[in-house]
């Protein structure tokens, strides 16, 4: 008896599939990827070092968060017979997250700078601890930036408000978190945690920058702060403003990374939407006002209003005459 | 037998982390957290009254999604003989989440606001009944929303790419949600809802705004819609676009919570990118077009297309000449 | 004995809440949705064909990023001893997700399109390999762009850096991965694609646009670039940068939808934050600068640097004087 051996349109279609699957080419994908790595073609992390972790210290920004603002962001039910347990915790956990990181920020800096040991658990471990004592300053500074906010919001309805939801207030949080970090000179965790806020907020401040208390960032979306800018006390920013560097030249990279490139906003400033003032010696006056969509690339002394001259604006009207606004 | 104790650098690796540990000064950082609570220094929310969650209230956003636009936000396959009872099912457990929401928001109003009982179980039945009323009328003005899209954006291939993934979409759809919650003075429900959409998309919708059916916001990062704007029918918007107050004096948040200080956009009005219009009695006319990068802070009659005069540009030509643009 | 029936104020809480409960009120609602599907007043997909899903294509890029960069979004220890065995499985993973997610995609759009079968899952066996095959190709791209990150950013320390959080890099990353299935003509997952690095990272990147090697986005939050923007080699734009189409009639949607609409940037440029470049035949010519704030409708030679004549500022000094800046 012959056996007839079915031709593919009469398989069922599951053999089809499987007859034109291509997973019998993928490994020479893989080869390619391969030979690839550890050339120029290619950026890649191939080594038994662990490298920190972007989920792990995002999880540091939170777990601090939760112990800044007690009872806002935990389903437990906080009152005076458990909080001390609950902060004591909370507090005792963020410290071994934050060595963790830090341990590993330093083992990496350290193999990518081919360094001598640096004794790095030790040393973490006494970072971790001067970035934990600065926590209750942080939690009072952050207090100063709701109070700003209410004051300044005629939108705001009470701190809760400020706290659960406002953009701003997430990115001040995070940037005052990564700041201390950025002085203890901790490698690579500050940028991360920032950027996880501009991720959120579509505010970009630079761990490097020096923000005074009462800082209040309103609405907030597509605000840049750059690394050496200097913002002092209850001072108001709008979305949109950039506080940034003037036009580098193309190789500028390595030479001005150290100098101050970006402005000094004193004291009782507000900056409106959109406005963009560049400049490391560019300083804004001590209660300045600097109206919208502003460019400012020139100190202005304390006390001085600006205002963009009214751009001409010109109106074709439905009769077809037409005017100037 | 004289019995040796090791040094510390003779000791494991494992010994010397523990006598470096700094765990034993955490206690003292965890009492001055303490001290500051219930103090200026600090926001906390310590009472065994429940807080809505910002979790629980991104859910109800986004189960009301799966409600109006049935078969495309989950994977359970909808066909005429299950969709009543999936969405039957949908829809009780919406109005579940909603309840409990509600309920934690009026009961931390009352806490806050030091308010008699309000029957805040009732009354929260009540509301959330009424927000799944609206329901209905809201799928119908998305659709609109949507045929609005598509007749606009020339990039747009099908319905379907704009439920799935167009920011304005998801930002327009959380802020009729979050705006019937408003009207119906839900305390920070609403407001902890636009924000979600803010973070997920660049696009700050106030819940308080008045935004009429055929709304369509192209690309979006970075427009702020104020709490007291009103939108008619078919407005188009573009990324960037303030619709906000004039400039506040620094006290002004508590005089100016119930004014009108946004502007009024009539009809068929298409708004060009970074466009800032400002001022609660400045009224673009219906069927006007403004274009982009405009400043307007006073009205404009219907049908008016407004253009900034072209601003002029240096141009530093490549063989040392320099012209205007 | 009579029986006493309690009145509802001394009914017990529980009680109180089912007498006041709205749930029979429900199925109103639920009989009112219904009745609108089908008909103009809602978008649903019910249909026993599955969608494709969002949450599976963010998967696919963040599986491919997995690939691209070794070593970095994994806690898996890469040596080389277990390398190959990492890589080729996470390889075929890959090319599972790809191809089921094409396949869904292809089907859902036979369905709308009411065609006959296209074979959907030989085809999409075919089309998930070549995108397969442009991965290494995509790693040595992005390998490019990082490098021409390190050149541009006196802020960036390292690599590393750049790799875990630069929202501009997570932007081209997702770009080139969805532009090869925009190139293969893969319906809905390359947009969806792009809109997942929109919502994370403010910058909107059509998935048609064509961007060679070498590019770096700084900050990026606002960026808009259009489906048909030509980008050429070693290109650095700022945030709030858009490259678009110039104003659109009300209907133009349908007729626009396959001409050329958005500029050409050639090799070397820079464009600085918040400029506006409109139009399907504006060229920037090689080498050319573009300073910020700028609005251009028409091309640039090669070489050029282009700048806004300094807008007139109005300075009100504390003196009661008045300048301008």
């Amino acid at each position: 008896m012959e056996k007839t051996i079915p031709t593919i349109p009469e398989l069922c279609d599951h053999v089809k599939i499987t007859e034109n699957s291509k997973h019998n080419q993928l490994p020479d994908i893989v080869k390619k990827m391969l030979s690839g790595w550890s050339t120029k073609e290619c950026f890649d992390h191939i080594s038994p070092v662990c490298i920190p972790s972007q989920e792990k210290i995002i999880d540091i920004a939170l777990q601090a968060r939760r112990i800044i603002f007690p009872g806002y962001f935990t389903t437990t039910k906080l009152h005076a017979s458990n909080i001390e347990y609950y902060i004591g915790k909370e507090t005792m956990d963020l410290y071994e997250l934050v060595c963790e990181q830090i341990t590993m920020a330093i083992r990496h800096d350290c193999r990518r700078n081919r360094r001598l040991c640096t004794n790095c658990e030790q040393e973490s471990a006494k970072l971790a601890l001067q970035f934990m004592e600065k926590l209750p300053e942080i939690t009072a500074t952050l207090a100063q930036d709701i109070r700003a906010t209410l004051a300044g919001d005629p939108a705001t309805k009470s701190p809760d408000e400020v706290i659960f939801c406002y953009p701003g207030l997430l990115a001040t949080l995070v940037y005052r978190l990564a700041h201390e970090l950025f002085l203890l000179e901790v490698p690579f965790v500050p940028r991360i945690m920032t950027e996880y806020a501009h991720s959120q907020t579509g505010i970009d401040i630079h761990p490097g920058a020096q923000i005074a208390p009462g800082f209040f960032i309103d609405h907030g979306t597509g605000i840049v702060i750059g690394e050496t800018t200097i913002i002092g006390e209850n001072v108001r920013i709008y979305q949109g403003v950039t506080l940034g560097a003037l036009s580098l030249p193309r190789d500028a990279g390595e030479k001005l990374r150290s100098t101050k490139r970006h402005p000094t906003i004193e004291n009782d400033v507000i900056i409106y939407a959109n406005t963009t003032i560049l400049g490391g010696t560019t300083t804004i006056g001590e209660g300045s006002v600097i109206g919208g969509n502003s460019w400012i690339i020139e100190s202005v002394e304390q006390g001085s209003k600006v205002f963009l001259k009214k751009p001409e604006l010109i109106v074709h009207h439905a009769n077809g005459q037409k005017t100037h606004l």
